[in-house]
């Protein structure tokens, strides 16, 4: 069962992330040290004794659609209540709608760790924070009043309505349409897919943000509009209403996250309400939806960065207890395999043992870029005007980072975590082919990871003509040297490992940067995947080191130095494949069309 | 739906294993090559329009127990059926007992189809062949004729019987036990789990191959003895008489292959036949069991690494169909995707052919090492005695790659592959997630890939004291330098690849040889798993590249040249986790026991 790593998730936030510092220059007010280790102590807590022993029941049963109602798993229901009078839902919401107000890096952490315990529950409540935060920034007060401070206590719900069978990542071909009221609300008619918790009975009411178009939007991108539609029209008492025109038409039969109900939602047909036409509320300007979507996206994409982080841990943990428990063949220098019948627990073969490491060294990787990624959200809203620019830049850079990479891991942690377990991976009760099916949604969902690979060759990469990036590069090479310095022994050669792969780094950036800026779109984009690793590894690495030396923890250290004397020296392949590989790449393609 | 790949198959039987030379010197009598291409055709059409068509009902349906008898999918009974009539099930049998005597490399090419069609079908006669290749070698006269004709035609199916509750790839601990009785049979008494199709409804009988052990038996693996178990005694007639003690009390409720029934099997309760015990018949001799299962395992090791490459087919076919039809965003350069809303078919964006042509480089590597395994198996038993025990070591030294590389990347494969289809990929009914849970059985059954590794470092590397692998080092080294004559431009860099590639896999063999010779196992261990992945990429792109040019095949040159210019590059970093990993992980291992 899991249990949430709390030090190491304290010690990543502190001396890596670096809340520490921000704690002590007084940027989060009367936050203090111990009262962020308390409030994880206890999200740890709910995430390893409420939501984790629901992980199992739910992927059993699932969300279950029936006439147009979605019924939640057993057990489900009271753990959102008790979720919600906890207050997590309200972790990060604004104190004005009854939030806490607390860190985006506190929140990320405490992400990580109900996402540990389920990824279908954890889910749910993320798309609700994304619709608070959208509300807030862009919706008028009316909206505000009305809504937020249900959805930042969870009496009601979000959601995000995005894509449509032909438009997926592409928003240019988005069909659905809104149409104008004479009372200045709008009708919506549309279909929209792969909608999150879209239907569920988890709260009396379910907020739908919904991207549409206006009769006469330009077309593309430029004539899109965000809306709000909520599942049960609002009473003037502020109680839910009559039905609005929208419903699940089906739920999805997936490979995991069985309990999060994956929506096919119907907009304006007719069947419920007078008038069809589903009522909603714009959101912002007309055709500004997607910059009040792009407000969203930044969180959303770290968000699911975390479940990366989460599932990753969950199947290290779970592989650890196993390979602690199972006795197979005697490893060299077992000496106490003698006792139980010459077999040593697998925990002591040195190929079981690479495994687990790899597991927890990618974990620790991506823990540090995601967490240094809500830090520098942090740091944007909260760190003064001068350096607001600057920070937004760092959380733009970090923000693929922290989506695709932590994603590809989670799905590399559980297939790894599966085979340690051997055949017993492969049946379902043990839990870790759960992992291997759950993790496989989030380097496919809030933009595939080839599109955050492509977002930062081409849109991060040029930030500031390149200076934001070099700027980056730099910080990473002050840590490696503050590594060298520091001499510590549980880092090994951590320090030149470093150096090699920042230098690999920094090559693949320059090349890429200039065929960027020449032009050459699609042999930048030939890399743009090997790219996003090479840049994880030699970032992750760093600021895990930087932070082993920081918080003198001599656990991290080793842990980082599996990971550069291991993992790390990828980087030299990737960089080739950045710099070398595209005209074999190019070559080939042709074969793809015949 | 799946079309085997026939002229890449023949492609690589013939110009990287070796086949057509082997034709050429009459090694296989009167076959030719045109016979052996009229087989891959039929074998391909069997396995695209008999076996593929009902992959996606055995999955949903999966095999069924009720009352100790295990129903398989609807309409598989008549495709075993056809099956057997079409004399698949004989393909690489002896003639005496009705097989058709073909050469392994053709029936390894025919199971990659199979496979390819549905991994579930393919794996039931794999065991059928087993058995029948063990009690050829092994059984009695009077076993011979009352098995081998009625297995080889299909009528009957046969299992392997190993693992038990506590004993999974450490046969030491095994448990079931065998009596003598005075009529020269035994009585079987245990429970065996994950016994692939131990039961169904395909045959009139079932052939239990068992290990266990006599009670005057040695500990450990010497007192293990290999007996064979009828799920029905047969009567004089041949024909199938009582029930034998033997039932299936449970089948497990799996990740993937949801058709192939994994059943604990239970000997000698008394629940059927008068006697309690289950009637066994000795192979071989008492004691000497192990040495009988091993003549198998080669086999089966390679017959599992053909899931791999089967599994990574059908997923790179599957994408790449998708990848075709399914439009998002504007590709640089694509002429045509004015004509389409501006929206480009995913196939036409770099970062989509980088996951596409990654997949069909791998399978084309782990496809050149698995037929060229199979080559040598051919070659140890037909080629001559004097090159006999060459041949063997060879097929000994293949055989971890075969299977660890291939299933690896059947895996990784799988996993890109739903990937290329975004959000649909998730969803069940479009069959991508199928091949992610079916492929990800293969790295763990018939030894999981880890002890693979073991096996490759720890016995196969130190054959003719390391002479055997040296030479083969020697002989791609050959192979790299004809690459490099040929001067074939659609190979682009690959020769030079290929060496850089060679020297890696020379200086981590030759670090290996050493530890192992010195007895610093420990040590040796903490590489294994990476250099047998350094093993397969350079061996694999050094025969695909061979192959490319004796076959002077522009196409596999490309396939090739993205392998050794993308890919191979990985090398150095594997070399270095080989000659350098061990002292991080070791001081990181401790970690472990917290």
């Amino acid at each position: 069962m899991y249990r949430a790593p709390v030090n190491e998730i304290a010690h990543t936030l502190n001396h890596v992330a670096g809340m520490k510092k921000a704690l002590e220059d007084g940027l989060y007010g009367d936050l203090s040290e111990d009262l962020v280790g308390a409030i994880l102590e206890e999200a740890g807590r709910f995430a390893g004794e409420e939501v984790a022993p629901l992980a199992r029941i739910g992927d059993e049963k699932g969300a279950v659609l029936e006439d147009g109602a979605v019924t939640m798993p057993p057990g489900w229901r009271e753990l959102y209540r008790n979720w919600c009078e906890g207050g997590w839902n309200a972790l990060a919401a604004p104190p004005q709608w009854g939030g806490q107000g607390l860190p985006m890096t506190l929140a990320a952490a405490a992400m990580e760790m109900w996402n540990s315990g389920s990824m279908a529950f954890a889910i749910g409540p993320t798309l609700t924070m994304g619709a608070i935060e959208a509300l807030e920034k862009h919706a008028s007060e009316d909206l505000k009043k009305t809504y937020l401070e249900k959805l930042v206590s969870g009496e009601w719900a979000g959601t995000m309505n995005l894509t449509e069978p032909q438009a997926g990542s592409d928003l240019h071909a988005l069909k659905t349409r809104a149409e104008r009221e004479p009372d200045g609300t709008y009708r919506i008619f549309g279909q929209k897919i792969f909608i999150t918790y879209g239907e569920h009975d988890l709260t009396d009411n379910i907020v739908h943000l919904v991207l549409a178009r206006l009769p006469d939007a330009p077309a593309g991108t430029r004539g899109i509009s965000l809306f709000l539609v909520p599942k049960y029209l609002v009473n003037e008492d502020g109680s839910p209403g009559p039905r609005n025109d929208v419903f699940c038409a089906s739920i999805e039969h997936k490979l995991g996250i069985h309990a999060s109900p994956t929506c096919t939602m119907i907009y304006g047909d007719g069947k419920h309400g007078r008038q069809p036409g589903a009522v909603g509320w714009l959101i912002g300007q007309e055709n500004r939806g997607l910059a009040c979507m792009f407000t969203m996206m930044n969180n959303a994409r770290l968000a699911v960065g975390m479940q990366g982080v989460a599932v990753a841990e969950a199947a290290y943990q779970k592989a650890l207890a196993y390979a602690k428990e199972r006795r197979q063949g005697r490893a060299p220098n077992d000496k106490g395999a003698g006792k139980n019948g010459g077999m040593s627990p697998i925990v002591a073969h040195p190929d079981v043992q690479r495994t687990l490491l790899t597991m927890k060294a990618m974990t620790q990787a991506a823990r540090a870029i995601a967490y240094s990624c809500a830090h520098a959200m942090d740091m944007a809203r909260l760190g003064g005007s001068e350096t607001a620019a600057h920070w937004q830049e760092r959380a733009n850079l970090l923000t693929p980072l922290a989506k695709a990479f932590s994603t590809d891991i989670g799905v590399e942690a559980a297939s790894l975590g599966l085979q340690v377990h051997g055949g017993m991976g492969y049946i379902e009760e043990t839990g870790a082919a759960a992992l291997y099916r759950d993790a496989r949604i989030a380097p496919i969902y809030e933009g595939t990871n080839g599109i955050q690979a492509i977002d930062l060759v081409m849109r991060k990469l040029p930030q500031s003509g390149g200076d934001h990036v070099r700027g980056y590069i730099a910080e990473l090479r002050e840590t490696a040297e503050r590594v060298r310095g520091a001499n510590m022994p549980e880092l090994g050669e951590t320090a030149s490992r470093l150096a090699a792969g920042i230098d690999d780094l920094e090559e693949a950036t320059d090349h890429l940067l200039s065929l960027v800026a020449d032009g050459k779109a699609e042999s930048a984009l030939c890399g743009a995947t090997p790219y996003l690793r090479l840049f994880s590894l030699a970032a992750g690495a760093t600021m895990a080191a930087g932070g082993a030396v920081a918080g003198s923890n001599g656990d991290a250290a080793r842990v980082t130095r599996f990971l550069a004397e291991n993992l790390l020296p990828e980087t030299a392949a990737l960089k080739r494949q950045v710099i070398a590989g595209q005209d074999s790449l190019l070559a080939a393609a042709g074969l793809l069309d015949g």
